[in-house]
């Protein structure tokens, strides 16, 4: 089960947010409790909660799980589970930093597979190199989507596999490209398709998997499909 | 470090709670949120989180610790850390039984170390043994403070001893009784007057250990004295 945290207060502010440590919004705690009622009311209650080091994700599970009566249940929180770092975007807005480079410039930064943006400063004010929770990490400076799979699936691997194996319903609560290059993976989606794909906030998102972890409902099933169909378009019109 | 969960809707009815899982009053939150700003200002910052398997302690250390920016440190939760549990008593109000049992028969059950209240009926309201949180375990259908002490010196020794061995700070969140045994063990009360021990509701309890894990300072530090040594006094009165 794959839940996006709900909107941030840098969400509602239109900034690239990365690995800045920004809250939720009012409207962030709405989406997040929305989708523990949607898990209690779906039946399959997670048995074991996979999260990032970021507040947002942290508590739009803690949020949800509370309202599943699911709060209890062990938690494993990894790095390898954060946002895309954005780099120098990191702080900016998206509308102003899409009037500054342009069009496609902008979309080659968010999009592209394999296009980081540039690295951000050390020490400047959005960098995380002086966070304790990054120490004895080799914390990136700035990441495409390529960089977060690669940082991402020996996590999966490692730490998401056994706990699959064992026969437990696992939650992984994290973030909107966290989630596309979990995603991309499962799905087995190309280079060039996961750029059309937005996973939507706060819904969850079921995966069943087979023998070998592939999806026997590729895709995914979302708990609330109208509301994910009309979220995942709102998305894609980030920044215009 | 020590944290006792902020005051609970229950606490606030003045109904004796023990494994019922009841959430926070609002005045809990408030408590939570102070504790969390106590342990921001000491400068001594939880690097692993202990806790119980109850929402009112794991959201009491989730307040605390995104106030203090410590949000993000693994998490481990166990039963044994839960709070005494008080049998046939738990849903019952403390004045109502006070009333019908007597002075001496109350204060017996609440205080003495080893004399537990009447079993709690399997299947009945306020038992937890169909709750698949204890699947597995051989659930208490009531306990004194004894055996508390028996139950959680194991969790103790096996998984918070090495966590302090290996140099972290360790945040305990738990309840009055779980956190009433691990201070007679640490600061070796006897069985007669760890009865007149109180541990105020969230104002972070600071132990530091030597070598053999014995208190440098017996009896702890309060993060914030006077507000400790108010409260104490207000619990010793409760069900007056």
């Amino acid at each position: 089960m794959l839940l996006r945290h709900g909107e941030s207060t840098w969400n509602a502010e239109n900034l690239f947010t990365g690995w800045v440590d920004v809250p939720l919004s009012e409207k962030g705690r709405a989406e997040a409790e929305r989708g523990g009622e949607l898990l209690r009311e779906s039946g399959v209650l997670p048995e074991v909660l996979h999260t990032s080091l970021l507040r947002r994700a942290i508590a739009t599970a803690n949020i949800a799980l509370d309202v599943a009566d699911r709060h209890w249940i062990p938690v494993r929180r990894d790095w390898r589970l954060n946002e895309r770092h954005y780099g120098a975007l990191q702080g900016k807005n998206k509308k102003q930093t899409l009037d500054e480079y342009g069009e496609e410039q902008f979309m080659l930064w968010r999009r592209s597979y394999d296009t980081p943006p540039p690295e951000i400063e050390l020490g400047s004010e959005f960098s995380q190199d002086a966070d304790p929770r990054y120490a004895g990490i080799d914390a990136p400076r700035t990441e495409c989507l390529k960089d977060v799979v690669a940082r991402l699936l020996p996590y999966w691997e490692s730490e998401i596999v056994p706990d699959l194996r064992a026969g437990r319903t696992v939650l992984v609560a994290a973030h909107g490209n966290s989630l596309r290059a979990l995603v991309k993976h499962l799905d087995g989606i190309s280079d060039a398709d996961i750029a059309g794909l937005n996973i939507p906030t706060g819904i969850p998102l079921r995966y069943d998997l087979d023998e070998d972890l592939k999806p026997v409902n590729p895709g995914g099933t979302y708990l609330d499909p109208e509301a994910a169909a009309t979220a995942a378009a709102a998305v894609a019109n980030q920044g215009r």
